[in-house]
């Protein structure tokens, strides 16, 4: 059965394209999530055009056979697993990048284009791609794209649907449509464009994207500040967010982040520090005032501030936050929550962290983008040590559990997925709910995209 | 029978709320939309509070009941447009500012809550809500955000969807939904937000609205800019929109729009002049180096500047933009248009907007947020004039369709309603269309929900 499937598909795409060992397969069947559940593909698309695409989608439809779009599988939510008897659509290798246009400030690229790629070309014209996820140096423009991803200028500038203009999508049955403009507004009908931003491949393939670019900003300034408890650092995010100070960059590390970090590299953080805020600012006309407002309100809250010199120095501050997911790396399995409360509710998120890695005796950093209230509580734990695994997953539900009753998100940035689907249901109303399951129903109605992410079968449901 | 429709609703919802009154009905079947049809409608809902627009929204499915949602009626493309048998469920008297809070910078607002009361208010605060289309004095919140409005500051702000955080919408079978969030980022699903946001009325009700405030700019410094030739003016757009100056306001008179403007008021504009360009920048830090940059950039494309000393001349330079709409219905009925393209295509727009005035014999004047590429070319006629009448919908038909020609599109901020929809179909490809209607159908399964407006019946469309 399957191989005749396969067959047709190969008939219609070229062998080359289509590929079924197994090896490559297994390579294929993951991305970097934890405990998300991954089946068995029946084989894997290297698309690079659109009409393939096309002809893949228009193939599953007629045949019922599961698609999961695959860009390079560094997303953090399992939304890029493999399901057992689907087809892995890669659009990997559909990276292009198709024009920059200085004057209209836009880039128009393939979904495979990694971001790091993009922000590099589109510097060569004096502008720049702003939303930077931690992985843009190895995720695609695509994933992002889908994942609606977030990154430490957010703060700042917005996430990724705040550039994207427009797309070329292929929809579930293998029609091809844009949506948006290559104007700086529009209103003519539904958009469609930020519907399947985020949608993480469960309502069509993105095979095309046009994003805003903007002038490269000034080097930013950077300080940073130690306190001795984590609680007085989350009063200075919220007392600095309310200031009028636009920080660039405004991240937090607690005690234990602070502590794994300093296991592998010793950065000379002063002793009994429980909290770490960098702020940059990248406004040459005033990162100068904010900085001084942001060591200001740090000081009162007793926190030790440094300024760096220059960029160099600033690098030196923020790569302390850079090494706090090799840290998780060298100790264990790690995984990695994305909640993002109400910025005033900071203090009771990571007081509430603290109790939830107590209560189930397992260690929990907690870092991110504190400006944006979106922190990555992270659980790291021994995965061959049942117990503690165990531990670990309870301990990884009670942080969305705080997250949601602190009027908060399950996830900032990261998606859904199939890692936190059967909890979407906690976080929205049932006529939501209804709302989003209805639209999955009309734009494919035999559910063959990516079934499982974002939405869960029903009976999955939390309650 | 509809009498005894409405007094099920009646018995439901009370007398004092549900009129019918002829002359109520009258006064209430149209926005400010000049030929989008009207119908005769069957009663008129004053909803206080959700539970009425829930109640009043599960009788319309349940008897088939077209139902047009109404604030302030002054949109611009017929969607609030009375329709034969309809429900007019206007929402203008939900009118309570719920909530500012100045921590996390959102207010929480009814639909009605006019867009100048939610600014005022902010600005209690130290905040403002920035949004501010021309009608920001009598428009509502609901009604700016079902249109997704945009307005002047838009070239530096963005447009309404960029501040808002989250709705309470009835859906069309009556069951209530919040969508969206209280922090400032969040991916959990797909964005019905920003689905919501630009509907027009026709897949919900719109009850309640979560914006985000900002800190209130300081006072904005404007220039002048007077052109012999307005192609010369689009070209200083496009360059001063490249060249890193970011304006808070960037707007374009043409020749006869200036002329319409004198007829009524004498602005002193040096003779020969055919085309205004007004700048403005509100960074403190930066506002002399931005107006410099317009000004050097204006004389080099052979512009006249004027430099405002101070806030008060700043508003007579921008007093001449805001006068021609008065102008306009001075001299008769406007049809005005609302295409955006590409900040590139400027000159190629207003060059073809003089040669269809041309060709159609009519007066059309182009004003509009030229930093955006959003022009509003509006064809001024005698309406008591059946030719001129005929040659006036003819040009305006062919500047939406010169907006698609150059790659823009036919509404930047005014909305498709029923003004427009049977153009949708020209700009929009048909995966595209077929996706928004299978949209509408899934949220909206007896269409009763503002039908017509934004999608036409399909045998509707243009070709």
């Amino acid at each position: 059965m399957s191989t005749h499937l396969i067959s047709r598909l190969t008939e219609r795409l070229g062998s080359d394209r289509v590929v079924t060992d197994a090896d490559v397969l297994a390579a294929h069947a993951s991305d970097r999530a934890v405990f998300a559940p991954t089946g068995r593909p029946l084989a894997l698309l290297r698309a690079r055009t659109v009409e393939q695409v096309s002809t893949a989608l228009a193939w599953a439809h007629e045949h019922r056979v599961p698609v999961v779009p695959q860009g390079a599988r560094t997303g953090l939510s399992g939304g890029a697993n493999a399901i057992d008897g689907a087809l892995l659509l890669s659009v990997e290798g559909m990276d292009r990048i198709l024009r920059i246009d200085p004057v209209e400030q836009i880039a128009v690229v393939e979904p495979g284009v990694i971001n790091a790629t993009l922000t590099r070309a589109a510097e060569e014209h004096g502008l720049t791609y702003l939303p930077d996820p931690s992985s843009w140096e190895i995720s695609t423009i695509g994933g992002n794209v889908a994942t609606n991803a977030g990154g430490l200028c957010c703060v700042k500038y917005g996430v990724t649907r705040d550039f994207v203009r427009g797309l070329q999508v292929v929809l579930a049955d293998g029609r091809i449509m844009r949506t948006g403009r290559a104007t700086a507004k529009g209103v003519a009908g539904y958009d469609l464009t930020a519907l399947f931003v985020g949608s993480e491949g469960t309502l069509g393939v993105i095979t095309e994207v046009t994003l805003a670019l903007r002038p490269k900003p000034a080097p930013a300034l950077t300080a940073a500040a130690y306190f001795g408890d984590v609680v007085e650092a989350c009063q200075v995010v919220t007392e600095v967010m309310s200031s009028g100070v636009r920080p660039s960059l405004l991240e937090l590390m607690d005690g234990p982040s602070l502590e794994v970090v300093s296991r592998l590299q010793d950065l000379g953080f002063p002793p009994g520090t429980d909290g770490l805020l960098i702020c940059s600012s990248d406004d040459p006309d005033r990162q100068g005032t904010d900085l001084q407002t942001f060591a200001r309100i740090a000081e009162a809250h007793g926190g030790e501030v440094v300024i760096a010199e220059d960029v160099q120095e600033a690098e030196l501050l923020i790569q302390a936050r850079r090494l706090v997911n090799p840290a998780h790396a060298a100790l264990g399995t790690d995984l990695v929550d994305d909640v993002c409360v109400p910025r005033g509710r900071l203090v009771d998120l990571l007081r509430g962290v603290r109790e939830i890695a107590a209560r189930y005796d397992v260690l929990v950093t907690t870092a991110g983008h504190a400006g944006d209230g979106n922190m990555h509580p992270s659980v790291v734990f021994d995965a061959s040590d049942p117990d503690q695994t165990e531990r670990a997953q309870a301990a990884f539900g009670a942080i969305m559990q705080l997250g949601i009753d602190l009027g908060g998100t399950i996830t900032g940035e990261h998606g859904v997925g199939r890692l936190k689907s059967a909890w979407l249901g906690r976080e929205l109303d049932p006529a939501a709910m209804a709302t989003q399951r209805a639209i999955k129903a009309a734009l494919d109605p035999r559910g063959i995209l990516n079934p499982g992410s974002v939405l869960s079968p029903a009976a999955d449901d939390l309650h």
